[in-house]
């Protein structure tokens, strides 16, 4: 049987009585709504943590005013379902009037990593996100937490986060999952009407065109980026936020992409925003 | 012997084990060249804790471009010897560049309550102690944590932090020692001259008579306040930075004494910057 934890001092307490039994404890932060890349998480979780507490929390912070909060899907018990057939016992389900009390006043902020790419639309978004995700590794003291590569920045933020603040927690990255069209599974595609979900697949289709560019010895992030441009731009509905080829260290611009390179798109679809992401290691030197 | 653990990683070691044996452990962090007021805070955190690590670091982003990072006085061989006799087990004494590696870019801040009295002179001063404060957290993984009274914006601040991130650490919060004349204890002291010295006690003389008419009726804060000024104002060499009469759970002005009330001084003495406080408990009715 799963156990639902709905309180932070009840959390505090389980969290401690697991570490004392030399538990090796795995985080897997969601907002609900859970489809297979949750579940994806929550089994590479299980592959280096013998227990496992899956959050739950819509967290309002990490939403702009104009955004979906008030609409964001929900369904906890299928979510308890799934996260009990997963393999996790514990799940993490606190109230928004504990978690945000009145005067509640503090926030952990990674400053320059949050100022482009989602930043730009989003621009409270990570601020929200770095401080819940504190606050979940203040509740449950977890030996590490998993994170999908699909929020490829949020992953970034959260590793300087850790970092520096020195919290003891191994960030472990799970790759993105797919449908069969390569369209990431987001609990946000159910906004997409019939046609918009058509269109969807470009957004994966630029990224594996961008990664074929630069592995055919295409060095100049404008020529990527134009392409990836292109292709979604063909689309009937998707409307491009941005298409972006950043090094992954800093998220900044590069005038030859070299290194750890990410290409990063977000495109709004009606009111459904999809964002995804591939991975590039550019060598140093084109193999002669 | 004192253990002297000077990296983060082996501090998070040192933490689980003391957690593993079932040890209570207790944090008292100062940024060293200790004096009474410190031993004294050792000694409160070996009442709750069985195991206390004394944190020595001179955090340069809680200092001002224009304050004394470079003259804060240091004598870090001397500070081991006071902690051993004092009881403390363990210093955590990590070096500059560990704490603050190149790209770091992560802050906590406490918004609101840190805007006015110290807020106001030092504006980038809480959020530097908030992020130390969430990195020794972090790395130290106490139970509790010991803060002395005479910061008395820095224990609100913390409250506050540790309430909203939801820290599983106990605040507790150690008097104010003071020298036979009234001066409290600080590191600070030693920037005084003997002339700036004798005029010192008349901090602590002006919140003693701030108390002394709030407990004879006065309500009015402009009143206490005036007072007290005029008795800072009387000493040949104090400049007031501020005094003040504010609710302690904001720390925002009242236009009637009423609850916890904060008397809260800063002075500057050429270059040393002094602050003090006393706390009062004013009945809401007056007894007739």
């Amino acid at each position: 049987m799963i156990e639902v934890i709905q309180t932070i001092s009840h959390m505090h307490q389980v969290a401690d009585q697991l570490r004392n039994a030399g538990d090796r404890v795995g985080l897997v932060p969601t907002m609900g709504y859970l489809h297979e890349g949750h579940l994806s998480l929550i089994t590479r979780a299980l592959e280096d943590a013998n227990q496992v507490v899956v959050s739950i929390f819509v967290n309002p912070t990490q939403f702009g005013p104009k955004e979906d909060l008030a609409a964001y899907p929900r369904d906890l018990d299928r979510d308890l379902d799934l996260i009990e057939k997963a393999g996790a016992k514990f799940a993490y389900v606190p109230e928004v009037e504990e978690v945000y009390p009145e005067g509640f006043a503090t926030y952990v902020n990674v400053e320059g990593l949050t100022d482009n790419l989602c930043g730009i639309s989003r621009p409270e978004h990570f601020k929200g996100v770095t401080t819940i995700v504190s606050k979940l590794f203040a509740a449950v003291k977890p030996h590490l937490a998993v994170f999908g590569q699909k929020d490829a920045q949020q992953v970034l933020v959260i590793q300087r986060m850790v970092r520096d603040l020195n919290f003891d927690v191994e960030v472990v990255v799970a790759p993105t999952v797919r449908e069969a069209d390569g369209v990431a599974k987001s609990s946000r595609n159910v906004y997409l009407t019939p046609e918009e979900r058509q269109d969807a697949p470009a957004l994966y289709r630029a990224l594996q065109k961008g990664k074929a560019l630069i592995e055919a010895g295409v060095r100049d992030p404008e020529e990527v980026v134009r392409t990836m441009r292109a292709m979604i731009n063909a689309t009937p509905y998707g409307q491009i936020d941005y298409v972006e080829a950043v090094d992954m260290d800093q998220l900044a611009p590069m005038s030859a992409l070299s290194g750890q390179v990410l290409l990063a798109v977000a495109v709004y679809f009606g009111k459904a925003r999809l964002i995804d992401n591939v991975w590039v290691e550019v060598p140093r030197k084109t193999p002669s």
